[in-house]
C-alpha cells in the first residue's frame, strides 16, 4: 500500500450532467456535489488514490467553464496548475484520455495511468486500492485494464463486460451495452459478466499504441491538443479503442462501488430510519415509507409517501416517484427549452 | 330578489383551524385565504348575502386575535366596528350565536338572522339566495331553519341531518354525526337525508326563545357576554339547541356547496387540465394525474406522480397523498409539540 512514483491518477471531472437536478445545475454538474460523506464526489475521488499516488503525480481533465469550481474542490490537495488539462467542449473520454496520457507519458515513459471518473461512489477505499494495486501488475504487463465491477442486482442502467479467465489473467471477452432485465439478471447470476466502471489502469505506452492503431485521428493531434481539439470527433474510450483491443483484462472489483446515475441510485446507498425513509435538513416526515427527501432551510412536511423523492433548493422543488428518477433528465431538457433559469 | 331590512347577515368568523397548512397558520386561518375564486371565503361569503342584507344589517363574530385580518377583509363593505363582535376566545357557535341574536333583537325585535360560517365555499350563489328567500318565509312560521345540503357523494366527514315534509314544511326529525361509509351510501341513495352546512336562519324571537329553553346558562348571559365568556360553555348551536328543539326546519339546498375541510376536498373543486392535474403558480408536471400543485414564486417540478397534493410556501412545503390530507391536522400538531415556528 504505498506509493509507486511511476503510478498517475488521471481524474476525468468534465462531466456536466443534471441527473440531480434541482442540487446539480448546467454549472454545478454532479462531481462537484456532496451527495454522499462530506467532501464533493470530485475531492473523495482525489483522496482516494492518495496512499499510492503523489499529489504531483494527479492530473485532472475538466472542461474549462468549471475552473472556479476545479479549483475551488482541489484546493490544498497539492494539485499544480499544470496538472489541469483544460478541455474547451466536451468531447467524450477518449481524446482526454489521449491527452494526459500523452502528457504523462513525455515526462515519465515508464508512466502507469489509473483513470478515474470523479463523479463515482466508492464506498471501500481498502478495497479500491487492493483492486488498483492488482491492476497496476496486469498493466506492466501491456494489458489495458479494466475495474470489473462484481454485480449485486439486475441493474439495466449500466454496460456489463464479459471476462474470461486465461493464463492468470481475466480477460475481457466483449463489452455489452445496457441489457434488458431478462440478461440483466443472467449477467448477475453468472460469474462471468461484470459491470463497467469506466476506471481503467494501463501503462501510458500501451495506451498510446492503441490509439495509435485504433483512433489515429486522435493520436494524430497529440501535439497540438487545444488546437486540433474543436475538430476531434467525441468517442468514448471503450467504444474506440478497448472494444476493439485484444489486450483488455479485467480486475474483479468488490469495492462498494455506485455510479450514482440518479436519485433512486443515491437513495439505495444513503442511511435509513427504520421506515426505509432518508431524511436530511429541516424535514418531518409522518408515515412515511422507502422516501428520500432532502431538505434547504424551509421544512418539508410529508404524510403518507412512499418510494419519492424530495428534493428542496431555495428556488426549484422535485418531488417524483423513485422509480422515475431517470426521467429527471427530460425535465431539464424541457426546463432548458422554456430558458429557464433553474437549469 | 330585493334587500330585506329585517334581514341580519351573522358571518362566523371565529375558525382557527390548520387543515390547509402551510397555506393556513395559526394567525391566518382558512376564512382568510383566497382559495378558490378571488377573494378570500370570508370576504365572498359576506358579498354573497349582500343582494338580501344591508350592509348595516351584517354582524361578524369573530376571536378577537384576528382583528388586524377581519379588518383588512370587511374593508370597503361598509361594516361598522360596532357589528363586530370579538370573542375573548373560542367557544364553539352557540355563545357566538346568543351574543349576536340578542344584540340584533335590541335593535330590531322584528329581526331574522341567517347564520353564515366564513369559511365553506357556495358556488352557486344565486341558488343560496333562493334557497335564503324560502329559509326567511319558513323562519317567519317561528321555524329554526337549517341549510340543507342535497348530498353529491357518500361523505363520511360531515354531518347530516333527516328530514320530512309535513304541513308544507321539510320537518328535521334528527341529526346524525358523520357516518361511516355504507350508510353514507345509504344516506345519499335516499331523498330524505342533507349535509348539515352549519348554515341557519331564524327569528331572533325564535331562537332566544329556544337559548332560554336548551341553554339557560347561556342565554342568563345575554346581558354581559364579555364578563360572562371566560365560564361559557364551549358548545355547537346544533348540539345545544337544534338537537333538543321539535320546530326545526330545513330548505333542501343545491348550492354548490363545500366546507373545504382538506386539501382533497379543494382538489376537487378546483378546475383541472386533461390529465385532472390542478396547477397554479410556477409549476412544471411531467406525467402527472389527479395531482394538486400550488407554487408560491420557486419552481415545483414534478415527473410522474399520482394522486398527490404539494403546497409550497416560502417557509414550508407539504408533500401528501390526496387520501392522506386529513392528517395534515396530526402534522401541525406535531409542529406544535415541536414549537416549530411555521404552524
Amino acid at each position: 500500500m504505498n506509493i509507486n512514483r511511476n503510478l498517475y491518477a488521471v481524474i476525468l471531472a468534465g462531466g456536466s450532467g443534471t441527473r440531480f437536478w434541482p442540487v446539480s445545475r448546467q454549472n454545478r454538474p454532479k462531481q462537484f456535489l456532496t451527495l454522499v460523506g462530506k467532501e464533493s464526489l470530485l475531492r473523495q475521488t482525489i483522496r482516494r488514490a492518495a496512499p499510492k499516488v503523489l499529489a504531483a503525480n494527479v492530473w485532472i481533465v475538466a472542461n474549462r467553464r468549471y475552473q472556479k469550481e476545479i479549483k475551488r474542490h482541489t484546493s490544498g490537495l497539492g494539485i499544480r496548475a499544470s496538472q489541469i488539462l483544460w478541455e474547451p467542449k466536451g468531447k467524450n473520454t477518449a481524446p482526454a484520455i489521449l491527452w494526459a496520457a500523452s502528457r504523462i507519458h513525455a515526462r515519465d515513459p515508464r508512466a502507469v495511468m489509473a483513470v478515474l471518473p470523479s463523479d463515482h461512489l466508492i464506498q471501500n477505499a481498502r478495497a479500491f486500492l487492493n483492486a488498483l494495486d492488482k491492476a497496476l501488475r496486469l498493466a506492466r504487463q501491456d494489458q489495458l485494464v479494466t475495474f470489473g465491477i462484481v454485480p449485486t442486482r439486475p441493474e439495466t442502467g449500466y454496460g456489463y463486460l464479459k471476462a474470461k479467465e486465461s493464463g492468470g489473467i481475466l480477460r475481457v471477452e466483449r463489452f455489452i451495452e445496457k441489457p434488458d432485465l431478462a440478461r440483466a439478471k443472467d449477467f448477475v447470476a453468472r460469474k462471468d459478466y461484470f459491470w463497467n466502471s469506466g476506471m481503467f489502469v494501463w501503462q501510458t505506452e500501451t495506451i498510446l499504441e492503441a490509439f495509435r492503431k485504433y483512433l489515429p485521428l486522435i493520436y494524430a493531434a497529440r501535439g497540438n491538443m487545444l488546437k486540433a481539439w474543436p475538430k476531434l470527433p467525441a468517442i468514448s474510450v471503450d467504444y474506440g479503442v478497448l472494444e476493439r483491443a485484444d489486450n483488455v483484462a479485467a480486475v474483479a472489483a468488490d469495492i462498494g462501488w455506485s455510479d450514482l446515475g440518479s436519485w433512486e441510485s443515491l437513495a439505495e446507498i444513503l442511511p435509513k430510519d427504520k421506515s426505509g425513509n432518508s431524511l436530511k435538513g429541516n424535514v418531518l416526515a409522518l408515515d412515511c415509507r422507502d422516501t428520500l427527501i432532502l431538505s434547504n432551510t424551509r421544512l418539508v412536511a410529508a404524510v403518507g409517501v412512499q418510494d419519492l423523492i424530495v428534493i428542496d433548493t431555495p428556488d426549484a422543488l422535485l418531488v417524483c416517484p423513485k422509480h422515475r428518477s431517470q426521467d429527471v433528465k427530460k425535465l431539464v431538457e424541457t426546463l432548458k427549452k422554456r430558458n429557464a433559469r433553474v437549469c
